[in-house]
């Protein structure tokens, strides 16, 4: 299976920073990173991206470092959160917090409310400091205590507001807008000479952000998932000819799908946009379904949000102008499945169950809630550090400085070539009965 | 607050037999249960309809008796279920089959696939034994082990198939309609002379069978349901001016979302079939939303599936032949909203959460277990004492015989007028907002 | 299986009050109760002790009153809790504290920090008002969020505090010797003529409180038990001969393992404080294990910790005066299992798992939720009303007022001869290898 | 932090194969492997051994091979399962199953009984097969299907039965003594010739298996072990100045204790083997844990089994010969604590929790589930391609090939001078009450 080719550009990796960290860290205990500390990665075999030219990257390794640039006792932080809720902000929230007051004693840690909006004074939000103990609690609750909210606001008045409060450091945990957000500010605070640090924290349920092999809150997302995948096969189960299909978030990626369907080894079908498929037709999802409920009886059928756009789109619905509208894959399959098993008077039950929110709205799980802890933790020490422009990342189990414009732009997407994708088809079984899952 | 006076009808309680149990137990130990033991209720005090007139009831007591009237040795006994899924189902199975097995050890158990439908030989549906080892671990897994089906199926069919196999026993778990096939397969019975005993154990994920105060999967409904409702408020919380609607199953009767709304508190409108409420206007939903938001920035919403059934009716849509379509209530209430905002220029998110499935589909808790246990233990009892044309049910904490008429025909409701549902109203608090919930 | 005959004395359900209630009552909407309204229940059906004499008990219904003894505009409650914790403590503070704000607009309501020591000065610990802000997440948690502490405190100390602080209503969460303290608490009131209401909400995590037919945080705890027990299943199941045993709170009643057991249908040996059982010999339980083995491979064994305190005094240890030591049960059957398999010869492995606080630590599950915000609820209405010296329980469905006399002095334990005992050893099955637990 | 210099042997990372794999592989649907694809890790970076010297080391990547060394149409596999239950040993056995039938079609894939007795005859265990249908379930189930035992079994007797059984491929799911096990079945099936594969899946809940970063069940097992941690806290705050103690898995290694106060942010003090600490005076946990109480009124001590073993060894206790027992450090931290509060008359109270098994018993959570799908399908893609001596693991991201004896002997344990032990005392604040802990 060929992959398309991409361009071979250069992949810069240089952190930016707002000037030599020179005050010794008053941190209690310490075994401090080096400054220079890196980790190398191989683009090409690291980011599963097999038949793209390989290049090597030299990447930051986070962490406390010996030196501050900031003096804590004169540095006060602000936190927004940006964009669609997922499991683990407030843990996040809780360890940029306690990493600042205990181990930097910072002045100060703010909370920006309802994102972006909490800048700008016409909104009227109120501003709130964070302390260790109105944090103390936080993790256990989903969403997050800030509140969030989308779309971007002005960067000047953003700064604006950033110097009237004295900030020295901004974390924003947010998606790609919110990233890309991070990158005007950071230019903003650069055009008014600024001292400021920017340090993103990226958040997606998605899974689907560039450079960032799995996105907090994405374990805890897949482990809901599973529940309502259960009870798709419960339904599927109790029922003659049983279907059970499950709707899960994913425009543009299907990793939720893909890894809810290897966690819960029920689901027959997994569709994602990543992998285009037919309905009609010898290969297409009706005929294929059809013989697996010849052969067992039922089905489970997990569909990320975004699969099967193109039959979607060509669902004969129309706009006032006559363009065709883009469909709920799910409202579409439903209607194809029954009108086709109608058709071939096969009797059939179809039960749809889409989880919707509840598999973000959660609380973080065990795993993504260490996973987070470390990701306010390094927050904190790049940016007490004096670095800018960045976003903490993990890769092949190293904590890494990422400069911003890596994770912006391009969107993270399943290697329908890659391993793991064989491993989904090999999970599912689906490729015995619907050959145009291949793509 | 008034309640509609009902008729007084005398209500006949009797347990039908189908003759003297004679053969001595063979349960290796017990403690028997007097044959006539009964228990009395008050009808009008305990069944919550304050105005009706009042009757004491003496209801039979279940529980294991002295003789039986089946010897164990020849009885085959069936199961079959019926209609939607529902937590609990597989451990009534699991206890009716130990219970056989363990203490009556009757010849056999039969599981009987796909509802009525498994009767029916143009189906093909295999039957299959039931043994307690391959029960043992039924009760781990949600839904029922035999498969369902909606709709009856020919009585007379049926009572050949159960006369073909010999079977003494029939116990049908399912709901209204069920127990309405019940009662024809007795008459059908009765008119072939035949001796078999039908023993229905009632089922409803909407809590809504008369006379049954709880039924068997509520409370774990209850508790899936109340996942939902975190996420709502938590997306609700999240966001300024955030609503979130949760949807819940009760079509003609709210238990599930009141208990729910009681159960977390953060339910700020609760919406139940049973309570009419306006949308416009002073005291209706929407101004009482517009004010809440005003007070506290978020609202919880939660909607059992068939509230509002005149607004949704009256929501503009017409058929073919113009004829009001009834609309998905929560569809209206999600357009209405945005439009009365919209309209009013105050920003709002609403985020809309539909478990549907999930909150039937899961296993059933511990309470639901013990419950479930009980049910099927009790169901045995009363079979093999020859007692038939009944159900199993408990009654202020015992667990009692019903005759099949009592419990269908009538749906159980919530008495807007009752201590109850006053109860959920002082949890919501939603009587500040929205007079028009008082019904 | 004949049951002890107890002494009938007239039980006096009489509620007292500290006077008419006069003023009408600023409820924004109520249902109002008859301040008359009862319940009637026969004494000796309805406490499953059914060799005692019957008499039938007219039991006051709890709910909201038409008229307030006391002022709201400057009335002061105050809440304590002692003993050990349970889930849904924070449940009821909570509805306390939300019943009082928004029903009634009491002046405040006030929290006792670590029980009856909080109102004794010389510990020190300060007084917190409750507000509906910052009780509002507190049913997220498990435990009590005011603290606790075991033992009495001078009454008149106690009453000293209460009226230095202005309080009219007292409610205390606690257990027997809570009860007996409120008790204490009531005669200094009276002695010293004032007007301050005494309300208790009993709680055990036993479930072994007289006329309490379920104690909040009971179904949670059951709930929480199973878990153990499965994974003693498991771990039974994972190895030859394998036996799984857990320890189970309960020194004198044995409800939580017994339920339990009837929840998680894969217990075959339950041992309770109220049945009492042999080790050695035909009929014991080694024997009969051993048996069990031989049959199927693995046993899972349920201990409270109080069962078989019998075999644990005379496990032959003794004290520095040469009395025996009351040793703990489970050390003794690991002790005497494995000894017995040694001297047979019969190669087996033992797991024993000891959840202890983990069952009584967690929150409240949905229906220990609802079960709470009604005691909490229906404790305010009866405190405003001008009620005293009683608790609120929920017999038979009603939720009543019971004077404080009737919870105190003697345990709850399960009737062995009762209906419930038969339905666990039907479940377990160990009457067919361990007749020594007929008692 | 100085750490102990390692001396530098050569790693040799080879993995032995049975023969060419020449038979072209029958997998449906295949995106395969190159056979000499390998990833490179730099062993001194990868492996958090700071000071050792650096060498790279090229690892064999995982996943299916065009051509067999098998003919699946007579290939037989066996799996057996041996040590202690671990989360997810089902799910394992699962995926070798599924994977083994529906992608490779081998003839037969057999269940061992009871670890390595069942290749035993004297043990008399039946073997049974194992098919899609046997197993389609099992992973909803804790522990192992085919049981476990300890201990090692003659290698000759283990080979003649396979032999006798004609079996091709033997999975080894297992810890450190198995990996020896299967390192001698090795050198026996060698001796005499034959061409069967040995493939080990390397099994430990401490997760202190060399070379295997996070061994499966580890996720879990830390997840369960939160909840025994919440359930301290929740004690802990629930008295004045209370403790909670928790005792979790980890003899040698104390990653289970490190990684759940990680997860779950209320430890104040995790003891660990790795990191040696003082009870008395200056820097030691009384004073520290004196001061903590002083300063916040509550603290949870989090403690793996095999921490402070020279401080239980010294606890006075001696056995008969006069030799110091090594005892329980949770029973003498207990006894310890106790004594110095009351010592210094400050009131004190302390809860323990030892969650034992359970941690280890549950169902494997999504997480898990995903890895342990994956190690079965790539021990099946391995054995069948001709590979023998080897593991599955997982190393940066990348499933690999790993020679047997890279895993034994040598147990991983935390490098206290690593990030992952900062970050765990960061998390805890540890270093503020008690210096001791640094090591």
């Amino acid at each position: 299976m060929p992959t398309k080719k991409k361009d071979v550009k250069r992949i810069d990796t240089t952190i930016q920073t707002l000037g030599p960290a020179k005050i010794p860290s008053n941190m209690p205990y310490c075994r401090f990173m080096e400054d220079s500390a890196a980790t190398q990665v191989n683009f090409a075999e690291d980011l599963d991206d097999g038949a793209s030219a390989s290049q090597t990257l030299k990447l930051e390794l986070a962490g406390p470092r010996k030196n501050t640039y900031f003096d804590p006792s004169k540095t006060k932080c602000a936190i927004v959160t940006c964009g669609g809720l997922c499991p683990g902000i407030n843990d996040v929230i809780r360890a940029i917090v306690m990493e600042a007051h205990h181990n930097y004693n910072v002045a100060a840690t703010l909370g920006i409310r309802y994102g972006l909006q909490g800048f700008i004074p016409k909104y009227g939000h109120p501003i709130e400091e964070l302390t260790p103990r109105s944090v103390s609690d936080i993790h256990m609750f989903g969403g997050t205590i800030l509140g969030s909210s989308r779309g971007p606001q002005p960067a000047d008045e953003i700064v604006d507001a950033l110097e009237r409060m004295n900030i020295s450091v901004l974390f924003l945990i947010g998606g790609d807008g919110t990233m890309q957000a991070a990158a005007s500010l950071l230019k903003e605070i650069q055009d008014r000479n600024l001292k400021i640090s920017v340090i993103g924290i990226p958040k997606t349920i998605d899974n689907d952000i560039n450079f960032i092999y799995q996105s907090f809150g994405f374990d805890t997302a897949v482990e809901a998932s599973t529940i309502a995948i259960n009870c798709a096969h419960t339904e599927a189960t109790g029922a003659y000819n049983g279907i059970g299909m499950v709707k899960l978030m994913g425009r543009e990626s299907g990793f939720i799908a893909a890894q809810a369907s290897l966690a819960l080894k029920v689901v027959n079908f997994v569709l994602v946009p990543e992998a285009p498929f037919t309905l009609e037709g010898e290969g297409g999802l009706l005929e294929g379904l059809e013989r697996r409920l010849a052969d067992r009886g039922h089905a489970v059928i997990v569909v990320a949000e975004g699969a099967g756009q193109d039959i979607s789109k060509t669902s004969g619905e129309t706009d006032a102008s006559g363009n065709p509208i883009l469909g709920d894959i799910c409202t579409v399959l439903r209607r194809e499945i029954k009108a086709h098993f109608e058709r071939k008077g096969i009797e059939h039950t179809l039960k749809f169950i889409d989880p919707s929110y509840i598999i973000r709205s959660v609380p973080a799980n065990a795993n993504d809630r260490v996973y987070c802890g470390f990701l306010g933790q390094h927050a904190v020490h790049a940016a007490m550090s004096g670095k800018t422009g960045m976003v903490i990342s993990k890769m092949r189990g190293h904590f890494i400085h990422l400069p911003l414009h890596l994770v912006t732009g391009q969107r993270r997407r399943i290697n329908i070539g890659s391993d793991y994708w064989r491993s989904v088809l090999e999970s599912t079984g689906q490729f015995l009965y619907m050959s145009s899952c291949f793509g």
